[in-house]
């Protein structure tokens, strides 16, 4: 039976990257299996599926491989934030500090409206900056509801804190 | 009714993207409506549902998207090929040329095994380069079959005339 300590066994822990002193969690080796990835998504999926999402909103680049499965298993649309220059029509920009240096997401201007009951879909939570930048986007288009979720959070880095009590976060694995 | 001719209406053509010449096929106007997105997994995956799929390899990034998808829906698991330096544990790189410069994309060395059988997806097949890299990577896994799938295909640049006839290709939507 897979449980969520399955999945938990199932991601590498990688010393020093992409720089020293980073443990990185490595998904991959969970994604490769069929039967983790059957499980995060419909897992997943069962704890939205009464919430009536409308679009996934996935987090350039590894928040588009189950954000993608969410929106085709929740029968809602997809739509990416992703990195500067990548989208081809007017966009929705946000700029936001890193440890060093800062980092910039844009969303599409066509691709929310007031109508919509968006699920932000990344695949880890770790300070949380991202995430608050992809809402501060989302936040523009004045949609009905955000719910976020991750497959994995860092907890002692306290990314939620940052998110919360705004919004409501579900994440399946936690370190 | 969905029909293919509805994909095909809901993709956006913009004119000099990224650079001055190149009619760019922006696909997040038709992966936004969930009816069209629902319509593309599930006649893609009924088209592979007897093919014993044990692995979706996806291209980063816009090819993790309905590749993630494809993968919960045919009960694979999900492998990225990914930009350099990406991916946190030993790899595989190949490096192409492109029209001006080259590129390069890498897979983990534990991504696959010699008994799957494969499934390579990315969103749009142009000149083919970047597939014939791909499919170059997942060979030295020696796995027992190789299929390619796109959503969409620029018929006029003839990247298929590099796949085949050593592949099968399955695209939906066909410029």
């Amino acid at each position: 039976m897979i449980t969520i300590e399955s999945l938990k066994n199932a991601i590498r822990t990688v010393p020093d990257f992409p720089q020293p002193g980073i443990q990185f969690k490595d998904l991959t080796t969970m994604l490769k299996q069929p039967d983790l990835l059957k499980y995060v998504v419909s897992t997943t999926a069962r704890y939205y599926q009464q919430k009536g999402i409308t679009k996934i909103v996935g987090i350039e680049s590894r928040g588009f491989i189950i954000g993608g499965a969410l929106a085709a298993e929740l029968e809602a649309g997809f739509v990416p934030v992703r990195k500067p220059n990548r989208l081809p029509a007017e966009v929705y920009r946000k700029s936001y500090a890193l440890e060093y240096g800062e980092n910039t997401i844009e969303i599409h201007r066509d691709a929310l409206n007031p109508d919509d009951v968006v699920l932000l879909h990344d695949d880890l939570l770790a300070t949380g900056g991202t995430a608050l930048a992809a809402i501060d986007l989302i936040r523009q288009f004045h949609v009905r509801e955000i719910h976020i979720n991750f497959i994995v959070e860092l907890d002692w880095l306290k990314g939620r804190d940052k998110l919360t009590p705004s919004y409501d976060i579900y994440t399946l694995v936690h370190f």
